[in-house]
């Protein structure tokens, strides 16, 4: 008999030779159905392979992200079993699960895939599917596996077997197919229900350039075409409002190939956005006791020795900037605080004066590969709403507590209101990845945890997760269609204090060290910008929008009534432009509504004679012909809708 | 008989030999008397070189820099008297004029010199100066020359003498006393009324640290009494208008040896005061039609080559910045043009959208040797209050003359009313020291000067202080010390535009090259503050100040008044804050004073029964107990006296 322990805990005594599937059945025949993998004592294995000792075992559904996994990678072997039955003599080499679905790399020799097959395929693969086959692993020696391969001239699988160990190759079969495969399946191809191939591309084997180039097919499946509707939707929904293709069009940034990749240039409408986001932060900065500092974009090589950047970061990153003569050596800085520590240290400060809080939205450099680099959200310079609060121990609890309510207030006014908080703790098995000592981190991962316990905030604990100099809170935030970003960040740091040698003077007139508090609730100016036009389309809250309003004059008659309702809304604070252009009026809402601008106020002989204007907003709904004080009115009760006064 | 040409252009004839006193003699008894220099052929000469050949000859007077020069020259060798009879045995060296006065660095063999040797160093010099003895010019042979330091045990004479070519070797006698010269002196030493030694300090013979270290003594002479005074007065203002000094009393900045030097990092108030003039200029350039903008601190090498800052700065600046494995090289960026001009470039734009006005905050790294640095006006990094206006040819006065009229509004809101331009022109013999046409360059100088012309600006022109990529119009402010500051400057260029193909579409569908004006009324944020610290003492305008008003109650007990009181400021938009400590009301006010805050509130018994405020100014006027609503008005009409609304 062996004993089998459950994730909740509770252990279970089977036969030796019990399967995943059999246990799975012992808890509840309805559970079981939906269960499609599993993972016994840290390793994936097969739903019907025997587990003959005691150990802990996890029972993976679609609902899973290991269930997905296994689903995934179990319809790519169908999709290689429909190629070798559609493309006769196409060589097969590693087709893996995705964060979202799967591809087989194939080399097609003469033949050339393209989108237009994609449907043959797809039917061939859902024919498969309905043969309800099961999915079986098996073991080869070494020489069985080069034997079969080298019969069918697949180099790619050679080569793949001849770096494993003899005695560690197995395959999977399943109907008349079969493939060298680590393991990891479901049950049976008839669990999948629609398939989607999404994408063809060039990918070299292994990844390198000097090696042939193969033909990548990138597919999706699920169990309910009702699923597979809804995800080819979203993704739909999602390239709309992919914040490359907004940001272009509302005329936001731009990238420059001279300038350098990863390095965004904010044109005029995507500046003043950022202006807006970044008084909106000072203002309630001001309210909660910040100072704004401005510092320098390098320091000396010393500076980040001292702060232990360099040591974690400079070897892999922008290299550092010498100058003649004088044997100097400086870096961008890739982080504000040692800057901030250095502001803190010009002055001695006694507990009186403290906290200090300095605050910056401090461009900060750093060096990504430029295979990784993406649109705004992955850039090698981008503006951090930086700030470092410097405390006293007694301080600690409420400053962490303060700056939860200021992100809160933020993501509040900006429209976010579907997030959980991750506490990011450090891995206690990993200390040599960390710097500073056992008593800090436990103290700074107290703080954090009963600070996100006493402001109830919906939080999970991930371990091992934690910054190199301490534990952190960082909000994860759903946008509109359900993805998840992670969005500001707060982290306890009891290690920069020591290691800048930053001390305050207690009421006991001798020498203490303060704690630091690092956050950003914005986290970077530039990704959080990416993450919002993609939550809104483009459609930001009102308070934030480039344009509010634009005039609609029905033809030049007009264009003096016009300035003046313009001038009449600049008294208002309201932005507003004004499009006279010789063009029709459904030209004009054809073009403002594309631009996203809230509202249209549109403008004739009856509006003018009745010194009133009509208004329609964006979407649609028409406001009637009202006064520019009753209009006024409206966008002001509009914009209070999401931004709040803080405290 | 010769020809003497005056600058004026007049020409006279006078027999050979006559010297430059004769000339001046000949043109006015009054004016020979002031003559103290002069100038022939381009060579300096004593007042009494007999001429022997035609040429051009100038005459100068204390009141010219080439005057000045002569008089320090002079006064230096009666400082090498003076020492000579006080400390026999020390050895001379050189002792050169400089900006303002002179020095003699001296081997002082045993003895050491402090400041409190000065006076009766000074009275020996005025004991000579009274003697009235005439400087007169010599030549010796190089073997003569050598024999009289050998003979004297002065190694460095003897060092000076041996780079010599015999023939060329001088000597200038006065009274008893004989140096080693090569000339320019005034006429006798009588004109020499004042005299003051200000510093002492080591100096390595000639400025290499392998070897000896002498004894540097720099003094400052006058023609009279009166003007050494007022010297001293400026000094001694100057001294405690210095912005490192205030800077550090008024908390604005400081630096730090580990980020490093020439890197200045902004305290609160100094940040806070930094985005005042920010905001302050932001609104204007609004209604002058400026566009914000953003891009990063770094850009390819590539883009420098593009622009051809690369040729001109890239081996003496900060070095590239390498990336690891990809091979890229980023600079730092010295200027922000290439990147607005890769802003416009991402566009195309027509005729009918230009001028575009490109503006940035733009912070920017140029290498300094850190010899070279000194606080705010010499530092390695700095931020930019540029702009790039991109217009047609026929938009260029306008946009010229309209960027004239921001800056004179930038300068009058802030209190700089003594100002005049200097057009920078090229130096046409050496074209190879700058880039693009001749055309080009001579309409971007026409475009300055009528410009300059109608704007009716108070201008100079100065040949070959042009930039390398075009002309330019700088302002020079007079501080209220007199001195003089360039700020501001606006120049043409129709080079980048060129470098980066930049175009636009005519009215006649073709395509143009726009005309790019650089300008940047402040110049930079850090020297433009230092200058403005050390004008007004600290003593900022009043829309400026960091803090407006400092309420000092006469004890604890007027607490909440004291804050009621701020709270109406604050509404009022008034900077303010409270002092509540525990102090005597006289040491209250002596502090606000010494912070240079503008407004002192005192709050006692009687204001608070009558629910009014007294109000003190800074400097001494008591403006009596008033309510805050009507203080409130005083305010605001204080600051419309500096800072009016642009246009």
């Amino acid at each position: 008999m062996i004993d089998i322990t459950l994730p909740d805990g509770t252990i279970k005594t089977f036969e030796k030779g019990t399967t995943p599937m059999e246990v799975a059945k012992n808890i509840s025949e309805g559970f079981a159905r939906n269960v499609i993998s599993a993972r016994f004592n840290n390793e994936t294995i097969e739903t019907t392979t025997p587990i003959n000792i005691d150990g802990s075992l996890i029972l993976y559904t679609w609902t899973n992200d290991e269930g997905k996994k296994a689903f995934w990678h179990s319809t790519s072997h169908i999709l290689a079993q429909a190629i070798e039955e559609l493309y006769p003599g196409a060589k097969l080499s590693i087709g893996p699960a995705i964060e979202n679905g799967f591809y087989y790399d194939v080399d097609f020799e003469d033949n050339t895939i393209s989108e237009k097959d994609f449907k043959t395929i797809e039917n061939k693969m859902i024919e498969i599917a309905r043969g309800k086959h099961d999915f079986k692993m098996r073991s080869m020696s070494k020489n069985d596996a080069l034997t079969l391969y080298k019969s069918q001239n697949n180099e790619y699988k050679v080569e793949l077997i001849k770096n494993l160990e003899d005695g560690t190759i197995t395959f999977c079969d399943h109907s008349t197919f079969t493939d060298l495969c680590r393991g990891g399946h479901i049950p049976n191809t008839g669990i999948i229900k629609a398939v989607k191939l999404l994408s063809v591309a060039g990918a070299y084997w292994r990844g390198d350039e000097n090696n042939k180039q193969l033909t990548r097919i990138y597919g999706i499946s699920f169990p309910k075409q009702k699923e597979l509707t809804e995800y080819l939707h979203l993704l739909e929904e999602a390239k709309k409002r992919d914040h490359r293709k907004l940001g272009k069009e509302l005329q936001l940034f731009t990238f420059s190939q001279k300038v350098g990749q990863g390095l965004p240039l904010w044109l005029p409408k995507g500046a003043a956005l950022r202006e807006r986001l970044e008084n909106f932060l000072k203002s309630a900065q001001k309210k909660a006791g910040y100072e704004m500092v401005v510092t320098p974009h390098i320091g000396q090589k010393e500076l980040y020795e001292t702060s232990g950047h360099y040591a974690k970061y400079g070897e892999d990153s922008f290299q550092p900037i010498t100058t003649p003569k004088e044997g100097e050596e400086f870096l961008l800085k890739p982080m504000n605080c040692p800057h901030h520590c250095e502001i803190y240290n010009s002055s001695q400060w006694s507990y009186k004066d403290l906290p200090k809080r300095f605050a910056e939205f401090g461009t900060v450099y750093r060096y990504e590969q430029s295979g990784e680099l993406h649109g705004l959200t992955r850039v090698r310079g981008f503006t951090q709403d930086d700030a470092h609060i410097f405390c006293t121990p007694d301080q600690l609890d409420k400053e962490f507590k303060d700056v939860i309510d200021l992100v809160l207030y933020v993501f509040g006014s900006l429209g976010f209101e579907n997030f959980t908080a991750q506490v990011s703790l450090r891995d206690p098995e990993n200390p040599d990845k960390y710097i500073g000592s056992d008593e800090n981190w436990k103290k700074a991962e107290d703080a954090i945890l009963n600070a996100a316990i006493d402001k109830g905030l919906n939080y999970v604990v991930e371990t091992g997760e934690a910054a190199f100099y301490g534990p952190k809170l960082d909000f994860m935030v759903k946008d509109a269609l359900g993805r998840q970003w992670q969005l500001g960040t707060i982290q306890v740091d009891y290690t920069l204090p020591e290691r800048f040698d930053l001390t305050y003077k207690g009421s006991d007139n001798e020498l203490h060290r303060p704690i630091m508090i690092h956050r950003a609730p914005f986290g970077s100016m530039e990704r959080f910008i990416a993450i919002l036009l993609e939550h809104t389309g483009g459609n930001f809250p009102l308070w934030l929008m480039p344009e509010q309003v634009i005039i609609l004059s029905l033809s030049e008659k007009y264009e003096k009534y016009a300035e003046k309702v313009l001038n009449s809304l600049e008294k208002h604070e309201i932005r507003a432009l004004v499009d006279n252009r010789n063009e029709t009026i459904g030209k004009k809402i054809r073009e403002a509504e594309m631009n996203k601008i809230p509202f249209m106020i549109i403008i004739g002989e009856n509006e003018e004679n009745e010194n009133k204007i009509s208004v329609r907003q964006h979407g649609g709904e028409d406001l009637g012909m009202i006064s520019v004080d009753k209009f006024s009115e409206i966008v002001d009760n509009e914009i209070k809708k999401t931004l709040k006064t803080f405290k």
